[in-house]
């Protein structure tokens, strides 16, 4: 997606130890625009298959997930970080290792709001997973489980940026499990700043 | 906001301590249909104000921020609640206290992203502050710190629903800030599941 290219390589930060900061446009300020060009997207590249959930993860999928669902016309669901008080009753829940943070945390889904049959706002499920980043792809694998657990189907996963030097996304496809990344690094430098994509026209 | 108003009866539960869940459509699951009613609630209340940034708060304000923006046409800005190892550099920073969760947190926003004259996606900022819930206003209160303390100037804030009885919204409106509730709750009952609006037409 040329115009995520662009705005990588624009206001992109390369950082020592293969860290991108993308937090002026995509996940501590958010660029309204570039999301609705994200949800078009995403939207033509799983045209055709039946969705009727979205899930992503707290904190910063959030948005760009509820920006994607309104081109698929369905709702979203979060995945909790914690389990909070607010959350009474019984919920699907497993564990997901951050490297970033270097943490391992359990996330949460109620179990009203994902499954074969979701009482509240739609049938039966059919999930894309939509995040911000792929790298190691524990998040998507936590992800993935919560929706095996609740009998749902998996349809895929949409990405907006995926480290493609890391092994995840590689090994989540060798699963059968469709991942769609908007943008794929295959390597950067932090010297320079140079961004390589995968299979970027030049 | 009357469908506001209905939808909160119809899936909304009363719990014990005077706690509101609305998980079903507000944070946890979200609908995005509803997000874009409360889009154009906010717009039509804020009209002829200069707003060129929408604040929020992680987690379940970023959602309802991203649709509400599309209405505003400008980009969000979400405080986070822990310093994370992605932000580097300087950050506005407050302590909140947390009812709910019985903790205080820090909540920062990158000084990038907030001020004066920000660099990258607008000129100065005129900050309409959007959150889920309103009840002692502590979380409000530290996104008004921030603004405050970057230098940006502060237009009002938009609340999806505020516990009327609770001193949050009197205390932050006696401040002289403008508080927009599209729902405020002045009373609940755990044993009948009746909720009273005010100001509703009957």
């Amino acid at each position: 997606m040329q115009i995520l290219y662009d705005r990588i390589r624009k206001d992109g930060i390369v950082r020592a130890g293969n860290v991108l900061k993308v937090d002026r446009f995509l996940n501590h300020q958010m660029d309204i625009h570039l999301f609705q060009e994200i949800g078009k997207e995403f939207k033509r590249r799983f045209e055709g298959e039946e969705i009727n959930k979205i899930l992503t993860i707290e904190a910063s999928g959030i948005g760009i997930a509820c920006i994607v669902a309104e081109y698929f016309d369905v709702p979203v669901v979060f995945a909790k970080k914690t389990k909070t008080k607010n959350i009474a009753g019984e919920v699907y829940t497993t564990k997901v290792e951050s490297f970033t943070h270097g943490t391992v945390y359990d996330i949460i889904v109620s179990k009203e709001f994902l499954g074969k049959g979701d009482k509240v706002l739609s049938a039966e499920d059919h999930v894309l997973i939509i995040d911000d980043f792929l790298a190691k792809g524990k998040a998507l694998d936590g992800l993935t489980t919560l929706i095996q657990d609740s009998g749902a189907e998996l349809v895929g996963a949409g990405i907006v940026i995926e480290k493609g030097f890391q092994d995840g996304g590689k090994r989540i496809r060798d699963k059968g499990i469709r991942v769609e990344s908007l943008a794929i690094v295959d390597s950067m430098n932090a010297e320079t700043g140079e961004i390589v994509f995968r299979n970027e026209d030049k």
